[in-house]
Parts: structure tokens; C-alpha cells; sequence
């Protein structure tokens, strides 16, 4: 990968942090996890469990080295510390306080090592009134949001993005972070350190919800399946289920009501254009929904893919599994575990035209099983 | 910022494209869009609007510099190709085929500068049974699973994701495999082609539900607001509306059960383990209700907070943006831009100890406005 010869040092646990080194070590960095002994990441505990070994863990952790180091025994900080002297590297997403406590503010961590690009990420960042709050993805999802505007038009029960957002887009910004630090230390010659937060990432792909209230004072809520501002751009019922349309200019529309059999829709002047469509969404709803009830989901998306629409199907992770674009993009690769045996999970969305893209990956790693590994590197025989 | 120095040509429109070279742009790459002539990136048509400027564009494309060029123009295309042979990086999302259409397939890209790194970001990608087919945000959230877990439990209303998730997370691997791939190029002088599909973006993000469909064979359904594996890890309606309750392990839960009162439910053996919490997750969600509902939010928070148990609000846009810790963390950013006024939007979540977070940024440019200055570090005086 195009990340070989980086050294992560990673004391990160569970989802955000793991999910910001999942992308590293796609990319080829070399990603040490450092564990509590006897327990490790909290994850190797969640299940599903394969021959018991935790699902979750192995997908996240996949690629990835394991040491296990008590950071409160003198002769393992001695081995941590020397890990810090020589890593590019450093994440975590302990609640911000936690390293420092343990003897390592950025500080410290900068003097062990002046090249040292250390990333935390965590709920709430390293300053502000929130900041040694605990947070999960849900607190954040709640807090930031991204549940405001998810669900159906006027329910009262809540709805949560069904994957860990708030997690994953703190792993990605927190990757965005450390690569930009790497590459500026190649100039200068310096490390630093890189603070992500949960809240501050859901609050950055709130996306048009913040321009329409920062334009308008209109306070955006929820819209079911519907984009707010672009019409028709939703999903729709038809005879054995519901498939997304996505008309998303006037040439569209124009397309959608020919392969419809409804041309006169696109001459209509309630519907001419995408603010008039949008304005008028109820009118045009019930006049494409009383066509598209009418044939199967197949029937229909074959009909609107000849036409050159914008549609498809709303698939469950076994129908995502099974496509053939999603295998022929090699977006589902295998691990094989000395316990787990082989395990199916989500590949590498970044494609790279000169790095291979295997289908199988080294597995994640048992609890400290890369100790010796990790500590003849340093030039250590002992703990 | 870190990324001074990198100069990325960004034939990007809308959405995905936009929001990867906004962070670069934030992290301090000179980021110069080549729009259509007359028209531009077709998102500056889309409302909301701002003194007819949209509140939209500008919130994606702040400190982007812009030139109008006409690819299918002889001398446009010679500057065209001058700005390729300069820049450090090109990001486009057009329909793959559509580049080379123009006469610009990765191979001439290369051959006019060998050192580019070369991001195409597409629904499908650039390979596959799908590669050319069109897709927008909402048929890859529908495509790719992420539809099929959000929602309430059994409702039959299919709900998108109240943000473009679609896009957002394939702009934010592209930033990551841009990056990685500046790297490389540090070490090979040379530069390569980052291919990266909203679909596969989206199988990438499935996290959790991937692994219990291929550890255990169930494929999950949308839970509403709750964690399929931790309980509680929900919303509970109180006296006056909802909260976020994150008891994310078995000592968080006591907490929880001491602050509202009911230490008894930690002792129950039905709600023992997290395991026993999840598969009695309706007698417990039916105990925490009665007592949530007797009091309203803002004593729930405290009381919460101060037991040291994850909690929080669900904001709407209004709130996140009125929230101190929002504020004290500048994820609220100003641009004074020369015909919309001063527009308030999203900030950069990506903190750095040794670089600025501006409060007030480069506003986004109008229509052709660096035409000159493009033009001038080009050597040229012409169009």
C-alpha cells in the first residue's frame, strides 16, 4: 500500500479510533495495537461471536498488529515509550484527560518524540465546556443533528442512522488529519497533534441542513425518504415493494415521465421545473405513485435503467452481499484466523491504479500476539 | 494549513467531489475549480439562496479559487492542460467514460504529468457490471444497505439518511486515498489514479451489520432509535420530549439505575449482562419509561451528566448551532463574501496544534473570478 514504511502506534478501542486505523492499515501502514493485558480492545467482547472470537473486532482490526502493555507497570511504559521514540503515529480515543493522567499529555509524547503526528479523537475534542464528557455515536447522533432530520415527515419517535456515523466520520476526519500532518512533516520536519471530535464531524456533514437554516430560518426536519430540495428524488411503493427514483435535474424528469408512459407530467407547469416539482411534491407523488404501484420493483428499474434515470433498488445487507457489482468491486474480502477460520467482511473503498486490491487480508491479530514481533523490532528480547 | 503547497485542479460538481476538496481547501491546499463557462458547478442553482447567491454552493466551495474553462475549446484546452501539468492532484466526480470522452483519460492525464495524483470519485466507480450507469446520493444509500437499518422497527415507510452520507463518505476516502497517495508519491516521484465509489463507500460504513449477518446469518432490520447489540443505548421520551441514554457497559448501566432511583433493575438477573439487557430489551425499556417519563429533559441531562452515565439532547439545526461547546469548538464559521454578505456554515472539525482554525474564511468564488491570477502563475496573459 501506499502507506508502507508508516508506523501507527494505536491505543484506540471499539469503533472511531479502530475504523481511523482500518483505513491506515488498508493503505499499507504498519499499525501496532497496544491492549490491555488479559482484556484487550473492549470489542473482542461484543458480539457476534465466530468460534468465539468477536465478529465486530475482526472486521475492524483486520491487518492490524497486537502488544499488550499496562501503561501503569514501569518496565511496560519503558516499552511504550520506546514505541512512541520510533512510531510516525500516535491514535487514540480515550476520553480526552485519560492519556494525560497516565503520564502522556502531547507534551510529553512530543518530547519522547518531535515527529510524533498524534491524532485523538474522542466525543467531545480536547477543549470546549463538554470536553471530558463520555460520548457514544448515539450521544453524538442526538446531539449533532443527523437525528433531527432522519425518520418520517412528522413521527415523534426518534430514528438513529442504522451504522455508527458518528464514529466512522470522526475515523475518516481523523485520517484526513493525520495524513495532512504526515505530509506537512515532511516539510518541516515536526510532528503534531490532530484533535477530532464526534460532535464537531456531525455537525460538518450536516450538509444543506445548515445552509437552509442559516439562509431561510427554517428549521429542517425529517422527510422519510425525500430530499428536500430536489423533486422527484425518493423512494416509491410498487407492486412487491418500494425502489428509489432520483430525478435529480430537469432532463431527468423529463426521461422519468416518458419511461413512465406519462409525458404529459413533464409538460404540466406545476411540475416544470425542480422548485415547482418541489413546491407542488404532494401533487406529483400521488401522480407517480399511482403509475409505479402498478409493476414489480425488477419490471420497474430495468425500464428507468434503459431510460438513463436514476434509480434502484433498497437493498438488506444480504441482497448488498450477494451484488455482483459489489463483488466485482472486490467490496466484500475474506480474512482466514487461526481461531475464527474465515470470515467475510467489508473490503478497501479506496482503489488505487497502482496497488493491488487483494480479496484476502491478514486477519486481525490474537491479544498480544505480535509481542516478540513488535519488540525485536525495537532491538528487545525481554517484556 | 498543513497541505500549503498542494495545488488540486477540481473539476468537481455538487456534492461528493466538492466536499473532498473543501477539506483540502481547509487543510490549506490552493484548490482551483475549471467550471462550465455561463454555468458553473451546477450546484450555484440551487436554493437555498442568499441575495441570489446559493447558500448551498457556498458553504461547500469557501476558499476555492475558480476559472471557466470549455474543455471542448481548443484554447481552453491548452490551459486546460497547462493546469494539469502544474497541479499536484485533480479530483473530478463525472460519470466514468465522461473524462475520457473529453479526450482525458487517466493515460493522458499521466503522460501531461507523470507526478499527478488523479481522484476520480463516481456512484459505481470505474470498473464493474454498473461503472457507467448514473447514480445520485439516495440510490447508493438505497443500494447499499445502509436504508435497510435505519428506520423504525417493522414500519414499511423506507427512510434515507437526513444527510447526503452517500456522498459525504466517498468525499471523505477520497481525501484519504488522495493523501496517502501524495505520500507515496514523496518516496516514487510518481503520482496514480484513486478510484473511489459512493457504493462501495457505503458497504465500507455498514460496520456492525455486516458482521452479524456473516457471523450469524440474520440480516437486520432498522431498530428505531436503539443499538442493535448494546443495551440501553436508545432514546427514552420524557415529561417533555426525548433524550440520548448511552449505558454502554455494565458499570455505566448501575449508574444509570442508581441516578433514576431504581438501583433494584441492576440487581434484576434479567438485566445483569449487556447480553441479558439486549435479549430483555422490552421488559427493560418498559421499567426505564415509566420512570424517564416523570421528569422533562433538562433535569434528566443533569441528573444524568452528573452520575457520570452518557446522555444527551436531540438537537435540531437550530440547537447544535446555538450550543456553546458548538461555538467554544468554532465549528461555526463565517464567510464575507462579496454578494451574499456574511454567510454562517460548518467549520473544520479537523483541529491542529500547530496551525490556525480561522473563525472567518475565504469566501467561495464567484463564476471565473481567478481567471487572472490562474492564468498569471501559468505564465499567461491570455484566456
Amino acid at each position: 500500500g501506499p502507506l508502507a514504511g508508516l508506523t501507527v502506534l494505536d491505543l484506540t478501542r471499539v469503533l472511531a479510533g479502530p475504523y481511523a486505523t482500518l483505513v491506515l492499515a488498508d493503505l499499507g501502514a504498519r499499525v501496532v495495537k497496544v491492549e490491555t493485558p488479559g482484556i484487550g480492545d473492549d470489542s473482542r467482547a461484543f458480539g457476534p461471536f465466530v468460534n468465539d472470537r468477536s465478529a465486530y473486532f475482526l472486521s475492524l482490526n483486520r491487518g492490524k498488529e497486537s502488544i499488550a502493555l499496562n501503561l501503569k507497570d514501569d518496565a511496560h511504559r519503558q516499552t511504550f515509550e520506546a514505541l512512541v521514540a520510533t512510531a510516525d503515529v500516535l491514535v487514540e480515543n480515550y476520553r480526552p484527560g485519560t492519556l494525560a493522567k497516565l503520564g502522556y499529555p502531547w507534551e510529553i509524547l512530543e518530547a519522547l518524540n518531535p515527529r510524533l503526528v498524534y491524532a485523538a479523537i474522542s466525543g467531545f475534542g480536547h477543549t470546549g465546556p463538554y470536553s471530558r464528557r463520555p460520548a457514544y455515536d448515539l450521544v453524538v447522533q442526538g446531539m449533532g443533528g443527523i437525528m433531527s432530520v432522519t425518520g418520517q415527515e412528522g413521527a415523534d419517535a426518534p430514528t438513529r442512522v442504522g451504522t455508527s456515523v458518528g464514529d466512522i466520520t470522526a475515523g475518516l476526519f481523523g485520517v484526513a488529519g493525520i495524513l495532512s500532518a504526515v505530509i506537512e512533516r515532511q516539510r518541516s520536519g515536526k510532528g503534531m497533534m490532530v484533535d477530532v471530535a464526534m460532535l464537531d464531524c456531525q455537525v460538518a456533514i450536516l450538509e444543506n441542513a445548515i445552509a437552509r437554516y442559516t439562509a431561510q430560518g427554517e428549521v429542517p426536519g425529517p422527510l422519510g425518504a425525500r430530499h428536500p430540495s430536489i423533486t422527484p428524488f425518493e423512494s416509491f411503493a410498487v407492486a412487491d415493494g418500494h425502489i428509489i427514483v432520483a430525478a435529480g435535474n430537469d432532463a431527468l424528469f423529463v426521461k422519468l415521465c416518458g419511461a413512465i408512459g406519462r409525458p404529459d407530467l413533464a409538460a404540466d407547469p406545476r411540475f416544470a421545473t425542480n422548485t415547482a416539482r418541489t413546491d407542488n411534491h404532494g401533487a406529483l407523488a400521488a401522480e407517480l405513485s399511482a403509475v409505479l404501484a402498478t409493476r414489480g420493483r425488477d419490471d420497474w428499474l430495468r425500464i428507468l435503467e434503459d431510460a438513463g434515470v436514476p434509480c434502484g433498488p433498497i437493498n438488506n445487507v444480504a441482497q448488498v452481499l450477494a451484488d455482483p457489482h459489489v463483488a466485482a468491486r472486490n467490496m466484500v474480502i475474506e480474512t482466514d484466523h487461526p481461531v475464527a477460520g474465515r470470515v467475510r467482511m467489508a473490503g478497501n473503498p479506496i482503489k488505487l491504479s497502482r496497488y493491488d486490491d487483494p480479496p484476502t487480508r491478514d486477519p486481525a491479530p490474537e491479544l498480544d500476539a505480535d509481542r516478540a514481533a513488535v519488540l525485536a523490532r525495537l532491538g528487545k528480547g525481554g517484556d
